[in-house]
């Protein structure tokens, strides 16, 4: 297959942390990313170049881009973490053997964003795809099914028979939600927009509360004190998520992986820490990968496939916009709550 | 030895919890507690009856009688959670092999109070004392040094080289400061008070800081960048804890065991539990005593009394308040802050 010189991209406007922490809200996408050509990057010893067929937009992508994430933006450089594509040049024995293949990949040190055309990333981290998976569920393979994975082993680990769920409108929450009532471990969700209550318990979720409701602080003890919930995973990381883990029982551990409102919380109950040994501690898939063994990884990954390829798991998506299309369309596409968002070129 | 039918002491004037959250600063002392004569208690299965000869009052003291502690008070029993004294009466064999010793104790469920003449305990919690240690050491032989040796390790598990204190004038931090000082891991003190800066730095703690000092947040920064410490063991819970917390590097570890500040903390930084896998978390001494092995808790007491008897610690006596004077003295004397306050009968 030959390989074009140049690509079409969507790259970063900046370098480095905006030392902000407003979210992954994006109102003009111009503030961040400009479209635009620029050379088709060439493989390293043990990287592929990946032809595009879907980019799936995460929460994470967004932090990044506006210089929020765990990791420093690079100028110039196409943004996306994740996606699949069909594997067209590799460098080094591994990489050259997915040639053709089509892989679930994210980008890693020294690769090249998903945002794009062509993307690059290390041969170690593609992950061959089943023929009878969609390109909806392999473009979102990796970020939202192994943190639902490794998060839902956290709630296992505990022996937790219920866990809570804030923004659970996401699709890594409706992830979570399957897995939960696939295992008889009662989700319980918290959203912010009562539309999607039906379709979250039709997925498993055994409460779904409204967070903006008069009554909620009411219904939510009453839900604590009947499913005693050891383990919050929450996303939102603000003054409603505090006030639950102050509602929960002994032990209970209140994980953060995202932070959708920037409102610092206030901790009024600083002494369950103490006397009912509660904890707060955070979730990042990056740190995953660097604490687990690899066999246990390609476990998760199997299973993962599986999970979707019997329908257990469906990625659920809100809107498909052209790689062209983005400067103007993609930030109101993101408004929707309702399923992801996937780039195509 | 004939035990008289009633005793003078301390006992509680309130049932339950408080519902408040000032900390353990008392102002009258008469608003808890009232000095009166009740009948000596008698031992049940397995308990002993010690005649008191020193009593260590602690935070978890004060904590409790205001209601504010993991458990409920209990309306005229006597107060006091820890002492040293001779067992006088004893039911069942190993309670009856007791009499006669003298014990260092702390009160569990079912005692009564050690701010009195007679306190009642279970005969598997007393410590018999070694001759060579002092009443001092001995009526402070449980909570601080077991909660020192127990929250060091928490410390040494980490790896760290160094770790910080806060409210490090308290008697509790001068033995961890010893401990770091034996250690070489380097005791890093914030005060509030800069006369104890210089006894401090003699018991072996690298740095000493005033937090109230305007260049406090300027160089704490630097000694965190110099020494990078990875556990803070916390007293105060407040918001200068957490903003030390948030100037710790990866994977800090805020361990909060006292909370001298009510005032709710805020967490400005929620992205460094995700990227930086940082924790918050609680020490409770009931706890360790239920989870460590009892050969571990043996070990652990003839270290502690090894340490006391050869001078690597010394407990500091701010006052000594006779029993029938705590009403009208105690609350005075507790406004020290260089030392402990003991009663005697």
């Amino acid at each position: 297959m030959t390989v074009p010189r140049e690509m079409f991209a969507l790259v970063q406007k900046h370098d480095g942390y905006s030392g902000t922490s407003e979210g992954p809200q994006i109102d003009r996408l111009d503030r961040y990313i400009e479209a635009t050509t620029l050379p088709t990057p060439e493989p390293a010893d043990g990287q592929v170049l990946v032809k595009m067929r879907m980019a799936s937009i995460n929460p994470s992508d967004l932090h990044f881009i506006k210089g929020e994430y765990g990791k420093p933006r690079e100028k110039g450089a196409p943004a996306g973490f994740e996606g699949v594509g069909e594997v067209v040049a590799g460098n080094g024995a591994h990489a050259e053997s997915l040639v053709g293949k089509r892989v679930a990949f994210t980008v890693g040190e020294n690769g090249s964003g998903a945002w794009s055309e062509y993307a690059l990333t290390d041969a170690a981290t593609c992950i061959p795809v089943r023929d009878d998976m969609r390109d909806e569920d392999a473009a979102g393979h990796v970020v939202n099914p192994l943190t639902a994975m490794a998060m839902f082993d956290i709630v296992g680990s505990t022996g937790s028979k219920s866990f809570i769920m804030t923004a659970a409108n996401s699709q890594l929450c409706k992830l979570m939600t399957a897995l939960g009532r696939d295992n008889d471990i009662a989700p319980i969700a918290i959203i912010r927009n009562e539309a999607q209550a039906q379709h979250l318990k039709d997925l498993g979720a055994k409460h779904v509360l409204d967070c903006t409701a008069s009554d909620f602080a009411t219904q939510m003890k009453q839900i604590i004190q009947a499913e005693k919930p050891r383990v919050m995973l929450d996303a939102v990381a603000n003054q409603m998520s505090a006030d639950v883990f102050a509602m929960m029982p002994n032990r209970a551990r209140w994980v953060v992986y995202g932070i959708l409102d920037p409102e610092p919380p206030a901790l009024k109950e600083m002494g369950q820490l103490i006397f009912m040994q509660k904890q707060i501690e955070g979730f990042w898939l990056t740190r995953w990968f660097m604490s687990t063994a690899p066999e246990e990884q390609m476990r998760t990954i199997g299973e993962v496939q599986k999970r979707f390829v019997t329908g257990a798991w469906q990625t659920e998506v809100a809107e498909t916009v052209r790689l062209g299309d983005a400067m103007s369309h993609l930030a109101d596409a993101l408004r929707s709550p309702n399923g992801k968002v996937m780039l195509i070129p």
